[in-house]
């Protein structure tokens, strides 16, 4: 078998599904049985589409197998974990939870570990939202660091991205700070405007575009929230910082004799950059496959889109960022 | 002519096609000559649609008209007013701007004013987007205070019912607090979450749909997010407040010992309340057409559908709220 993907979710089930379709030799395993005889009636029905084996047991499945990616919660991991190197696995490990510098304690160095995060949420979950092609333009962070063994990065990254991915090279503190800023940041201001607004059903009948955008998320399982933010503690709690800062300089224009003077300035750059996003692709080029290039890539909004069958460079495509006007 | 509208943007033009089109004689003014020629134009083609007249002044617009609509952006409403007011008009008058207590205080209990505020923003605007089906089903505030003939708020609230909308009764200083909430401090949060983000590449391929929804309206021009913002100062400020007090104590759990499980409760109440906006309507009712009445029903998150020929009742709609579970 090449690859064991244990936790057969809306990402595991993709990805075993992705797998089997591409041609791999692949087996899943997941804690819930239901899911298991879910999956293993769908790989008798699958026509074209290649098929899997299901296994009882993580023990099983990591079995004399190359990869074993780990796609199950952040909560579960540790004993899964256990279970995986008690069986003996010493082949490469990946996983694809939301925060990366607690898996990478988890990994602790001891391993050929890499870890991972597909952007591929979905308001679906489960198996039966499983999509073989949930990849196809997906960026799907890869953690490259000091203790990475770049052999395994790239062969990760030539695998996924045969399954279409935008493979991010980024460090987990990296990763980490980003999608405080931009995802788990935005939960919690979302949910401030929802508590800001509740209790007035005047406000609540006025309300229009602008509230439902900026709340959307609001409505996310807070469970699911709480164990998004919390697990990412350190890096959401400076993340939230800066936009406090924004929001107290805003807050000082309204005190002042010209609010609307004093508030245009602070708006304008907003306006620019939001305007500007998301930026078009750039023309790929290829880039020797050093950890310090692909680094750099990552760090510029890069990301790698073929890995050359010698492992000796890359493919990476750029932002289109306009040239700064003088 | 029953009614004047001067200015013939989005709003304007789209309440004298309105108007037009349920029999009204309508007479419509902008201080932009392209504007008048098109809104002419336009009034020849108009078919079973009604027509209009258009006007080559304020003062020969107001002219023996019934009721003015003030249809022209906050700054320039003072010079409008003084023309209008040296024409000699002593009817009804009407504006449509986002701020109320600004404009209630230029009226300065002088005439016979009644502040209003159709929530009908649309991301087009100008006379060519004019469209006499924008406010069916559209909430239009009118403000109804301790100076206001109730005989005059009725009138307009039947003349808009009859075009479709929802007319809200609140006064100017409720309807300030409750669109600082839900329409202006999310512009300020938008614009905040963008700087926060700005200048990480790496941040901006990692953005998705949080990112997207929550960040959406800080791509609106700075000039009129400062100028809604700045000119209702006083009620965005403690709107702002509020959300600055939960995004602190959001902060607080994150420096703990055990941010998931002091996050999740503070997060709870919003993901509730935000799943059950908007409310689904309640079952119509007629309510006695006094003041206390109306600002009750509007406080309850409720709107007039129609006020009764007689204009001795009205028929209001209040949210479908599910009692509270003990």
């Amino acid at each position: 078998v090449d690859t064991a993907v244990i936790g057969l979710g809306l990402i595991g089930g993709s990805l075993l599904r992705a797998l089997a379709a591409a041609g791999h030799r692949v087996v899943g395993f997941d804690i819930d049985p239901a899911t298991r005889s879910a999956a293993r009636r769908a790989a008798h029905r699958s026509g074209g589409g290649g098929t899997w084996r299901v296994a009882e047991t993580v023990e099983t499945a990591v079995e004399n197998t190359g990869l074993v990616v780990l796609a199950v919660p952040l909560p579960a991991l540790p004993d899964v974990w256990a279970r995986m190197t008690g069986a003996g696995h010493t082949g490469l490990v990946t996983d694809v939870t939301s925060v990366k510098e607690p898996v990478r304690a988890l990994a602790g160095g001891r391993h050929r570990f890499v870890g991972g995060h597909p952007m591929a949420g979905r308001e679906t979950s489960g198996f039966a939202a499983a999509d073989p092609g949930l990849f196809t333009g997906c960026a799907w962070v890869l953690c490259l660091e000091s203790e990475t063994v770049l052999a395994d990065w790239l062969d990760l990254a030539h695998l996924l991205t045969s399954l279409g991915a935008r493979v991010v090279p980024a460090t987990a503190a990296e990763h980490d700070r980003a999608v405080a800023t931009v995802s788990h940041v935005p939960h919690l201001v979302a949910a401030a405007l929802v508590d800001a607004a509740a209790g007035d059903p005047l406000a609540a009948l006025l309300a229009a575009g602008s509230y439902a955008d900026g709340t959307r998320v609001a409505a996310s399982s807070p469970d699911l929230v709480a164990a998004m933010c919390g697990g990412n503690a350190p890096s959401v709690g400076p993340a939230l910082d800066a936009v406090l800062d924004v929001l107290r300089a805003q807050r000082a224009t309204l005190d002042g004799p010209e609010p609307v003077a004093a508030l245009r300035p602070l708006l304008a750059p907003a306006s620019a950059v939001r305007r500007s996003w998301p930026p078009a692709a750039g023309v790929p080029g290829d880039l020797p496959a050093t950890a310090d290039a692909l680094l750099a890539a990552g760090r510029a909004g890069g990301w790698v889109t073929a890995v050359a069958d010698d492992r000796r460079s890359a493919t990476v495509v750029r932002p289109d960022v306009p040239a700064a006007r003088n």
